[in-house]
């Protein structure tokens, strides 16, 4: 196609349909859309009702704001991470809109429908205190247009609660498993499950857990297939990376 | 249809056409089976043609060998991953129809033909010392039935030759990037497709690469959405959960 | 008992006592007892007097303040760690009789007189600043119906202060030894009692520590044997595994 | 019994039956015996059938065959750790029935006969890998007297293995859990028993492992209490401990 | 020059004219000054309107207030790094002319003309996170008579950004790569130009970037010939070294 | 002597002077006397002059306050590390006598005087931000009655201030060097002294220096011979070890 | 340029000189070209004399063998570091005008004559067991045109060895300064001369160097401005930005 | 006297008993000698009898023998360090005087009578694996002229063995504390004592040890006061600094 143009092109010329500056102009822009970096660029927002992604942590809520703004413009769905409650306030004053999920820190602003897959996504936590980055985790798949299941406070310490829950994780299409502390429940639901699974260490935990490392050289380490990782608290990147598995 | 199982043995013994005692039996086997460890144990082989895995590393020569001809007498197709060559001259002399890969360590039995997938899995390298590692990934997918395409040497110092493969790396289902040293490649790569893309950092390096450290927190850094992280040279666990996803 | 369960069960249907629907539905329910996992949940309650426990820290006061409701409702005594003041004046409002260690963190709610072991545990700490840690030790033994001996500030940079403590230790059935600095509390104890020391690292230090590494690292390795360690600032679970040992 | 020692030699010096020298030289060397160091010292053998033990590494194979020999003629039981071929061959020479086993790398030379505990340890492995150290804590806790149930690989990649051997694990006094990888296997194992549970993490892994500091760091973090850690691979020293507590 | 020195001094005392006990005292001091110490402490103000520099962080509102004021009375150009807002206002107060760069936390107080250089240095951003470090780089280099090219937010996320700036890039004398996340921008970039990297890691990220950690191992890796690293949020130290080399 | 104790008590027994029941009591102390523990507890104040130190942080106002109260109407000299402000006012009210050394958080309360050595200290410190913990030093050494010279701000950016310096501090009797960032200035002093250097590393820095790991393991690291290391920021430990060296 | 040659192309296609199939094929390799990732590619070759680098680590002799010959026949200059004896044979037998310096482990085949520059770098050591690293730096310098001057053993242990030096080192155009153990000698290097410094951590040490852990952060966290750092043992790094900087 | 050297060169060339050119080229060297580097640099032979050091670790058998021959030709006493036996049978082929400490693999060739110190160090162990570095500790102390107690084998898991020799370690001037494992020995000797101790950490351990960081971290973290540390396993290092002590 692609190559198609440019010999169109070259016959205009050789045609004397198009002047040899206008041909230049042209062509001196061919490399990036030949490339595709536009593609990359925009791609979400040629598919209908994408979102775009504002990382709000250490961001002023003046930026944030902005950000919004020239994004509501385009007539994009908005979806902010880590954002404060005072970036909320400021953000509704100007798009009353928007709404916000206080144990997520997620900001989003949706002004086209969501389509929603059929095959569903399974976001599952340890513990209680893991729940706000799977929430994170959750909304991003959930704004990205997929279902999701969430069966919270399954972790190994009371493996009977994971049990009880089993059917719906196997009938899940790739599931997301969040856990601090010693992060054991990648490992168990990995093996339990013949499925994706996405491992999201969380900074639950003290003293030798040092900060999620704990759940995340236990998760790299799992014993189970079929398991990847993302970085300590990276509720987004799971949910952004199961999204595009759900979608396949 | 368990349930089903169980309502009929209930009728069965009320009906007086089973014992209490013989149904007693049944049901006390019952609660594996209901929670289905057994299709997790058996589901390989189940669907024709999957193989049974062996990780080398750590087990005996004649250890090697006797879980081979177990398998082989099950008939299912075999996969054993760092293999040195010692295990694998053992094992020929019993099964002269074992295959070799020296740079993969990887020794593969095949009994049964294996379906290959439409789609299809990149696997890219960042150096030529990765090779190994993605090879083991590569064979890995091949032999669960997945159709690879290897793109090797394509690291960020000479960026130009990633990008003259771009057009397979973006045609594939899901993108698997090998990298040692600082690991730049996931993160490039991840900016460039909308795949999901399963980064293996190698212990490829020295000084402060700490054994594949610094690969390992670059991509679990990765700027890049759609990136998850597996183990320090685990190209058989991206190579198994790149067959998961491909076969979605 | 639980397969006599099943077979009375079976009779009953044989016999029409039980309609098979009924059957059915109890008998869906039995995987879980069977396997045990309501032991694991109710165990504590069927012994008279076990506390139930709240783990409070990232909790909200709320969250607390509830789940004490809930634990006090079915009558159970109730032991909340790491809570902090506010919390306890939140749940002593609609629960006046509550109790608080303030210098353990520990909130204390009995409704049921608690039974005390003959034997008993000893408590001893390097520092007057790890009896905080010591204290959250001790007095979750003391919940759960443990006689508990404190002996504090027996640190090994006065060495005599711990012999003359030395028959008290001796004549304990379990050692829960806390300390931070460089930890050497455990290993010294360890070599003078014939009896399991539980090793607790603490956070306290500075500079080199790496908050509690240091004392961590230095108990992993202690040159006595009969030592095991807990997580660093863990007192509930050193207290809680030396309840389990003194109560064998 | 110490103080009428010492009131019976007051006695006799204020009788004249013992002369002061005599008395001086007797109460010059009571503060160790005072203190009890004698006792730590020679306790061991002061119980029938009870073992000394060497730490073979870093010896010569001359030193652990003088060693043994000094043991050898006081009557003991002999237990050595950490063993090379070389060394039993050495020690062999002389002491013909000393016994090996290779797989733990463990000497015992038993002269006189152990008393065996009804109460049993349960000694419980995730992989295969691991079943080296593990056979060193059983083997030790064997040797100090107790009854051992090996319950090897049922690590938490396949965890119905695991529960098929439920009851066992239940009925056992103390539990040792031994897993390499991300050593999951303790906690899930924690949440299922009622028991203490002794978890040795193994240095079997690779990668972001980091010579077993992944399972350590797991097993500190456990979400299950009643569970505490000895250094990496240190199979001895979970046996030593868990024959304390059994024999409690 | 320094030899001419002491043999005119030598002359002097041989023909007279310099009495040896004044001679004495002259060469007492000569060491350093032939040492050139002199020359390191002061050659900055040699060289016309060279700044000098205050490292702000760590010090009082009064330190750096003194400080600046005897620097000011020597006619310097100041620059001070790692200032606070409050820090400035205090200076402002007697020296109304100092000028602050709140993002890089920079005062400057210019009181000669500075000499700018023909060729330039390239500070490049991966985030718009990178950019107060980048600024301290970029005013550091600036002050000290450098011409500057800003590139910001060309992370390898979106690497067409990069591109299209490459002809800028291409040109520069030396360039500054600052990132933080994983880092790898300074891999692709040096890559690309042939010219001297300055790699600038920053803590900016979150979970295993450990305080930037990430994106130091990750340069300190680079696969890219050309490239050398500072530390941390060292803006200053990459402004200076690029001085040094565009000034050469 | 103590032989000589016991000797003239068994006479005394033996004699009928003391009767039996009182040598026994007495003999029932003597362990800890022998062994000299309780010159270890009470040695400071045998010498006069000798101060009690105390270790605020971590321990609260009052506690601050009573422990002083106790040392002081033992008529001890006080020495009070990492004392707050308020510690101070709080000890102030009872004591109006004490003095407080706002850099080096020091509290000083001298009821005796001081005897002073001859030989001196050198406290050198690589920049000025490492004066608070050089102070703790010099202050700790002075309270214990050695002379000290404070040579401050002579790090090895600017190595020509420590040559200046270089006649006082070669005839010191021990050198403590002080020093944050990459810790050089250890090294560049043990080169250039004959005399014991105490290297005391500062958390002084930023980004890789991991709160002064870089200056701890480059003084551990020190290929300068006669050059030993106490924690990171322990001037404390520093001053009291160079005054024993010094008082030898 | 490149767009003259378009604009002359699309004149040839005009003018029916060029055919438009042969234009097309010709304008699908522009991207490149454009891009300039040729000039990267080939640009080493394009400049007279210039050397193709192979880093040997990891490669089998034969793969070393053909890479050399492949290069030999483009007529290239060849440095190949990290070379083993073995691999110095295998090239020799093909290619006997080969050199090998042993200590630095550096192949080089030098096919044209090198133009040296005038101006110099100084590579300096801070022991004798530097030296193979610093050879490494010296001898890429070299190949790639650049003089250098060798100043080895000049550790801050005996700093007067270093000033005997300062004239040469104040006289270089950059210095690259090599050491192990607690890499001093970069920071002191730094704050003598007024050029751009290369550290270059070595490996050589012991216990806490941690495989030159101690001082890469020691360089890293240097006090003097004006120095950048490579990787541990990176004498290539440091060789080749060093003649990146001379060649300005 | 240095002074003196100058000013009767200025009377010689006032009085013409010196030419100019001669002066000058005698004043050119002064800078380093009125520094006294010069000092440094022999000062070990300006005192009679004082060794000169080898560290042979790293150094070739050849470079071993050659630095032998030059130093013996001085006269000197020779101590080299960490030396193989391989290297002390080629030094003893040219020197045959010679001799050799296996365990401590140190290389002593004495050619002058040492003076041996009234006063002495205490070189203690925790354990037997310690021995060969205390070993190196002892041997260097002894070169240099101090009278050395060794007590090995004392560590805390027997801590009565400690007590049974504290007479001798209490009239010490310095102790050595060698330890591996938790290092706990230099807390426990740091507590009884009132010298100054220097503590050695050593590689002795496993797992979690992490080669002596365990022991290194435990004893920068010391709660005793009055110890400092050198590197893992550096017994030469605390020999050299204790004899410095011991000499005061």
């Amino acid at each position: 196609m692609n190559a198609k143009t440019i010999e169109n092109l070259l016959l205009d010329v050789k045609e004397n349909k198009l002047p040899v500056e206008e041909a230049l102009s042209i062509l001196k822009q061919l490399p990036y859309q030949d490339l595709g970096f536009a593609k990359i660029d925009h791609h979400r927002e040629l598919r209908q009702g994408y979102p775009e992604v504002i990382y709000c942590s250490g961001k002023t809520v003046e930026q944030v704001v902005d950000i919004v703004g020239v994004m509501f413009h385009k007539g994009s769905n908005i979806l902010g991470t880590r954002a404060t409650e005072e970036m909320y306030l400021a953000v509704k004053e100007k798009f009353p809109m928007v709404e916000y999920n206080k144990m997520a820190k997620i900001i989003t602003l949706l002004q086209k429908k969501i389509q929603i897959s059929d095959s569903y996504i399974v976001v599952a936590t340890g513990g209680t205190s893991d729940i706000p980055i799977a929430e994170e985790a959750a909304m991003t798949a959930e704004v990205f247009g997929n279902k999701v299941e969430r069966i919270y406070d399954v972790g190994v310490a009371g493996i009977h609660r994971l049990f009880s829950k089993l059917d719906i994780i196997r009938e899940a299409k790739v599931v997301i498993a969040v856990a601090g502390m010693e992060g054991a429940l990648a490992s168990v639901v990995g093996g339990l499950v013949d499925k994706p699974v996405i491992a999201v260490p969380t900074s639950i935990g003290y003293g030798a857990n040092f900060g999620g490392l704990a759940a995340l050289l236990s998760m790299l380490n799992s014993c189970s297939s079929g398991t990847a990782v993302v970085n300590i608290d990276n509720g987004f990147g799971a949910g952004y990376m199961a999204s595009m598995i759900n979608k396949l």
